[in-house]
């Protein structure tokens, strides 16, 4: 049963937030889980249709502007909505809130890749039918939206009517009680062009600023007899069909979507034209073909927990809609809430590179390398923000973008996480650690890591022979604008001696490249001594006293935050108190210090990292989404199962329980990659080091055993934890060197080996 | 000649400089120097009427909105207009930019209160007139601003038509080139209430959010027979003279402002009363009134320096618009433009503690005393503002206000600025110190002194036995959101110093007073002893090494901001760089740690305050207006005239030379203040301590003698101070025990001290 994910509720909230678990997407297309009929007249619905990195442009307003605060901001636009369905039966609007609803299922499929509602329905006149709903956003085709509906008689034979709509009058969600959503923000596409040709309409719109196009191209087929009509309005286009039933009948609706970053022109055109190429093709062939790009994602991304349902289901369910979330050209990216919604507007952040990249790098490397690529194509804009920060040079990426410009609007909290530079190095670098694909780093990666080195030696400066960053916010954002965080420094620490080494790397091995790169950056040796020069003076803080590294140079003299007078309605903090209040305490919203210490283990002593754990766990809020994963690999490192176990729960059904309350508006995505990152990093005590592949299992008490795959250097290996054992199994490739438990160990192709559970 | 500003440049740039040079106010009216006939159809003028602290509310929207930034804030209303006067003269309107202008003079008098304007004037047929426009704004009754036009025909018998307007249609300044500057927020009055009763004309408006009204009675008195029309129009009366000109002919406009705030009723009914007052007052008696109420002032405030005549101006002319601009009630107090203006929206900051009452204090202090008694009115939106801010007690005084609500939408340079609580606390100390006015302490003062204390208390914490205050911005806005800010620390010492040493007083001196204060602020002697305890404890950085106290905590450690690459175009900094790239150097906007140092002396060691002025000059920009003057009397302090004397003469003639490129915008007020300040404070080396008065005069090199005259404890004290010699005279008052270049002596009425003067 842990394949399915099965929600009958029919609240208001409810309803709310399964729109975003149910919804499908594909990294191009996002469709949340609306209904096709739509629900009872007074229930609030965000009924949303995103293309990935689809978006407009706003302009951002401030009390007070100061010089180089972004004028605008990208946002993702709510996209032409295709999903509306109605059915009449004998003239009565078929609802799940009108009439009677005799039996109620709904499913998402995490292994089929599809939702599925049946029904066995009565309408208020007492006429009985059984309907199935079916859709898909397909993995193979990424143009293709598809639902499928089946009407079956029960008591009844007579007429039945379906208007399908494609609507291109639509508006982004707007809560008049949210301030963060201003009204004016939320129409932001009209319609261009709109008709019907060769039995396919069509509606293509276009963006207010930005000067995007998109068109749904939707073509129906019913397998009765029936009349149809067509009637093109000025916004929106309705086919209706008239039919006896007297028999199941079925329906399908093929929406493809295209836009003009990924289709160039002619969109309605291009739109027609694949309608060609899947009119063969059935719906029940569409799931098949979902199923086979599942079972192949499944066969290395699974992961099997004996002992808990509930948690299995959870783990599944958050990797199959990071799958569903991660664009999969240079112009997307994985938004803070994939396509389940309109929180956070879209935008990329770092959650990224630290908390999703991870899990694909180990289970479906090329969907990592196309998310790096993305950053790589917004490298000029990051150069370009660099330059209005006065940097001299390097390049500075957004905190929170689409296109690449800046859309954050405070900065303390903003641009101000300089640390997202080094994040993205962070990443190329773990790219390149489990592919070894020198042709990347050559081709994307040196350049990247180059111009953020130049970042923080224009950042940083040299005082009493150290390198030290001042006024930059680390990850933990209730601590604003400070000097010395132990994370960014040791993360640019990280990109300056990487950045040095590649620089030496691609001068050995391929010269060509490297005359190209010197000279199109105008890179000489000297600057990349410099770095490394950098890199080893960098300051980390340290204090002797705790034996901890403080989260930045004056954090440890801080007042604690008065957590025992803090009553539990004032928690998430950062909705109850004014920055600078928190700024004033030690209180952290999420890991910092911690974070760097996973990231980086290497850096501090093992002693270290346990006080910094026991020191900072007790100041951290997780007010933050982004927290949980984290203290449970690091407890679980410093041996706290029971802690680990815990923060690991927060996180794996955190969007399946609403624990934080607003699913509604999207999911949790960074989180979700967190859970994964839980187990493989943290039971799992998997790492990926220049030193190579090491694992370290351990099995926490309430689990019988746990089973996962990691794909690594173009092995599959497999990965199992029993109670008393553990095996590693090469499932596939050459020869391969790794350490398990600290011990040197080597697989042929096909063999394993077994060793003690460490516990 | 020192007593009259002429200017007769008709320029757009000068004009609009002119603007608020020549505007006239009385504290409560505020009118731009704008003519009666306007200017050329193509310029630009910003015409300006302001009654003090009668403002709007507008809306604060934010890119990203946190807890508690402030919502709406408050901005000076541009009320109803009544400066127009059109002439026609024989049909052909008067315009100093058609026909032609034979003489011309335009003056501001600084002895007389009204600014004048000269012509002898021929219309474009050949018509030769001789005009004089005289206009008052009255210091005895402050509701009255007067106009009063001469006509005198030359060449010229015939027909003149006087169009008289109050026009009620206003808006605030717009600058679409000017972000800062909504739109949106231009139109905050509606007529209300229009007409006409026994000869004299009203306009009442009111706001648009804020509920208030204002409204303007205004008669006409024309010395020869005529005909008159009056128009009334919807938003505007027109009252139209006309006449046979073949004389001298005299016209008076009067016109009578009243609001809601002071005059809560009945408005026109409340104008039409004066008006009877007012009608048998000629024009010329009304300036002998303005000439009296100078007098007085001039007889304490006038500074006399021989040696230089532009500089003479400049000290005069912003004693004067000092004058002017300070509100005389509790809904009032001091605009950062005075009346001059709308630059910073009419908002009041810190400068009026730390700039503007100083002057005040020692020459008329009914009027400092009517200014802290603006900051006690609004007490209780401090304390209602400090529990936003999350604090348990206290009173966190807003940054930016008006009517008492934080109006600064940018905290790290708006709220985070702490230091205005402490900066009000010195004010209400230095007020008693120059009084020893005891009442008004157990009135107002004590209860100021405990919030704020409170404040202290709550912001800051106890480490390692030292009392620190973090995450505050103190007054040099290039560094912001730091720990222990050298400059707050020492104010907040200051002020829980004086908080438990009041408490101490009330007790023992007015012991009803005491218990009912006590009682309602539910005050212990406990609570008190914390403040001393932590004033006692209170952590002041200090940096062995340079022997300088560090701006804060971190300051020091930073890279010193590249001064020697950065062009002068890119200064003030702030319009060139993000505030990141400013907070990560060393580099100063203003006086900050070397105000501490004036502020309050006694705290460092001589050698300490002077290795600080040493330190921090070299990273100080003075992009701020508030900065010049600090530095002058710094300098003077630790013996470098020079240098005292050119940042003297930064402040003297800022906006008369326009010298920030701004003065259209309205007046600096509070570096008008620190001109006052530098000679005072600075050359005259006077101080108002406990211990008493001392003065330590030097004479700059440039002057060959000046005299000032100081109010203090109900004396009046002349100081002249010569090449060779300087005196102190006790010019009024009883005996006086105070010291000169440190030595004690005692002066009785009629009397005086010789002395050498030290160099």
């Amino acid at each position: 049963m842990t394949w399915k994910i099965e929600r009958n509720d029919l609240s208001q909230q409810e309803l709310l937030n399964l729109e975003s678990l149910f919804s499908l997407a594909n990294g191009y297309i996002g469709i949340r889980g609306n209904f096709e009929e739509g629900y009872s007249e007074e229930f609030v619905s965000i009924r949303g249709t995103y293309l990935n990195a689809f978006h407009d442009i706003t302009e951002i307003t401030y009390g007070e502007k100061l010089y180089a605060f972004p004028e605008t901001q990208q946002k993702l636009v709510n996209n032409i909505d295709a999903q509306t369905i109605d059915i009449f039966i004998d003239k009565e609007h078929f609802s799940l809130f009108e009439g009677e609803v005799l039996s109620y299922k709904r499913v998402l499929h995490l292994d089929q890749g599809y939702t599925e509602r049946l029904l066995h329905y009565r309408t208020p006149s007492g006429k009985e039918v059984k309907l199935q709903f079916r859709r898909i956003v397909s993995f193979s085709v990424k143009e293709l939206f598809a639902i499928e509906v089946k009407i079956e008689p029960v008591n009844f034979n007579g007429e039945v009517r379906i208007v399908s709509k494609v609507d291109g009058d639509v508006s982004n969600y707007v809560n008049r009680n949210d301030p963060r959503v201003a009204a004016g923000h939320a129409k932001l596409l009209s319609v261009e062009n709109i008709g019907e040709k060769d039995d396919i309409i069509f509606v293509e719109d276009k963006t207010t600023n930005s000067d995007l196009k998109a068109a749904c191209t939707t073509k129906h087929i019913l397998n009765v007899q029936g009349n149809k009509s067509t009637q093109i309005q000025d916004k929106r286009v309705e086919v209706t069909y008239t039919f006896e039933l007297d028999q199941p009948v079925e329906f399908v609706k093929y929406n493809v979507y295209t836009d003009t970053l990924r289709h160039e022109r002619d969109l309605v055109e291009k739109g027609i034209e694949m309608h060609g190429n899947l009119s063969n093709q059935s719906f029940d062939q569409l799931i098949q073909s979902q199923k086979d790009y599942l079972d192949e994602f499944w066969n290395v991304a699974d992961i099997k927990i004996e002992g808990e349902e509930k948690l299995q289901e959870g783990i599944r369910f958050n990797l199959y809609q990071l799958l569903q979330s991660a664009g999969r050209d240079k112009y997307s990216n994985i938004a803070a809430k994939g396509l389940s919604g309109e929180g956070y507007e879209g935008h990329y952040f770092w959650d990224t590179e630290i908390y999703m990249i991870p899990v694909f790098l180990l289970t479906k490397p090329e969907l990592a390398k196309q998310l790096l690529i993305y950053r790589y194509s917004i490298l000029d804009g990051a150069r370009q923000r660099a330059k209005e920060m006065g940097h001299s040079k390097g390049a500075l990426f957004p905190w929170r973008t689409i296109s690449g410009s800046e859309c954050s609007a405070y900065f303390p909290a903003g641009t101000a996480q300089y640390h997202i530079s080094a994040d993205i190095a962070y990443s190329f670098i773990q790219y390149y650690l489990a592919t070894k694909d020198i042709n990347f780093m050559v081709e994307y990666g040196a350049e990247v890591l180059s111009e953020t080195a130049r970042l923080w030696m224009d950042t940083g400066h040299f005082y009493q022979d150290e390198f030290r960053i001042d006024d930059v916010t680390g990850p933990d954002e209730y601590t604003c604008l400070v000097n010395n965080n132990y994370y960014t420094n040791v993360m640019a620490k990280h990109n300056l001696k990487w950045a040095y080494s590649v620089y030496n790397q691609v001068r050995k091995e391929d010269p060509t490249s490297f005359k190209e790169l010197s000279q199109r950056l105008d890179l000489t040796e000297e600057e990349a001594r410099d770095w490394n020069q950098a890199a080893e003076k960098m300051y980390l803080p340290y204090d002797e006293e705790l034996g901890i590294n403080p989260q930045d140079d004056t954090f440890l003299k801080k007042a604690v935050w008065d957590f025992e007078h803090t009553p539990k309605e004032k928690y998430p903090l950062l909705l109850h108190y004014h920055p600078l209040t928190l700024y004033r305490y030690q209180v952290c919203k999420q890991a910092d210090t911690v974070l760097a210490h996973f990231l980086l283990e290497d850096e501090q002593s093992f002693e270290t990292i346990k006080a910094s754990y026991d020191y900072y766990e007790k100041i951290t809020t997780h007010d933050s989404s982004l927290s949980s994963a984290i203290f449970s690999i690091m407890a679980a490192k410093v041996g706290y199962y029971e802690k680990a176990y815990d923060y690991f729960m927060e996180s794996a059904r955190l969007d399946l329980d609403n624990t934080h309350g607003n699913t509604k508006d999207g999911l949790h995505m960074a989180n979700m990659g967190g859970t994964w990152m839980s187990i493989i990093h943290g039971f799992g005590g998997v790492r990926v080091k220049e030193s190579g592949l090491s694992i370290h299992p351990v099995l926490p008490e309430q689990w019988t055993q746990y089973e996962f795959t990691l794909h690594y250097l173009q092995r599959q290996l497999r990965v199992k934890v029993e109670r008393e054992q553990m095996t590693v199994f090469l499932e596939k490739g050459d020869r391969l060197d790794l350490t398990v438990y600290g011990k040197n160990i080597t697989l042929e192709e096909g063999k394993q080996y077994t060793g003690e559970t460490s516990n």
